[in-house]
């Protein structure tokens, strides 16, 4: 049986994953997860504190899917070429029903929220650099081509999800 | 004197450069412009047609940038490298104090609106679409590197913008 706690993080992932941020209230997320807005106070200060729940739960499952990578067995460029297209593909750029591709859960966040949103920031920009750092990791520790393939992955979304949402991979 | 119409969409320009969609509602644009929600809506049928009226005006800017650049007289590897460069360090993709980098505004906006703002989403996507033109046009129409040149000048954007908003270009 999963708390009020677990329930709360399952919706902000859901209803952040295709709402922007501004456009979910603590009252909608309350409302999804079946919760008191009581309970959301007990558990979490603001709406922000929870999405950073959300945002970790959401770099936790990406990031494995990152590890999982055979990437020792192939020269560089061919690393690359897996992490990217890894990320283009991964479940979490895609709709609840992935019938549409809605863009990088943590690209998209970091372009719809303000200055009034600093923690949350913060948290993204960490996840961004260590996010660099993996990628890094896999071309001998070159910090510009890790940007450059992180700024095609972010671009490569927003384009696909703005120009070509129903597309399937590979078609 | 510049009437109602004009204030308005200004009042958007300036709004939704520094703030998500969902962020700005319709009594704040007219507090802004200092115009009454009657005139609004004398004007603009919703929130999202005034937004489109804000967005032709920052595209025609943006492209009237991209016309100014000197292409002929450089080969296609210089001649992409301008037009990055152009759109890195353009005006619109710093805050309204120059302070800090936002994003690309059509990226941004991209990046934070749903399936429930369709015409504004059609009409970003037929501003990609023009800006693919162009940079095709600058190399010789070859479109797989038009869209990875695109990919990378939204990407760097989004990347610049959550990790080092204040840094300056060549600094």
């Amino acid at each position: 049986m999963i708390g009020n706690r677990e329930r709360l993080v399952e919706a902000a992932s859901e209803l952040l994953h295709e709402h922007p941020y501004h456009a979910v209230g603590v009252q909608t997320l309350c409302d999804r997860a079946g919760v008191r807005k009581g309970s959301f106070y007990h558990f979490f200060g603001s709406k922000e504190e929870l999405t950073i729940a959300a945002v970790e739960r959401a770099w936790t499952a990406y990031r494995q899917g990152l590890d999982a990578l055979p990437l020792d067995d192939y020269p560089v460029e061919k690393r690359l070429r897996l992490i990217v297209d890894n990320c283009l593909a991964s479940p979490l750029v895609y709709s609840l029903d992935h019938e549409r591709l809605v863009g990088c859960p943590f690209g998209r966040l970091a372009a719809s929220i303000t200055e009034e949103e600093p923690e949350l920031r913060d948290r993204l920009a960490e996840i961004f650099t260590e996010w660099l750092g993996l990628i890094a990791a896999a071309c001998d520790g070159d910090s510009q081509v890790a940007w450059s393939t992180l700024a095609e992955i972010q671009g490569t979304l927003l384009l696909r999800a703005t120009l070509e949402p129903t597309k399937r991979p590979g078609s």
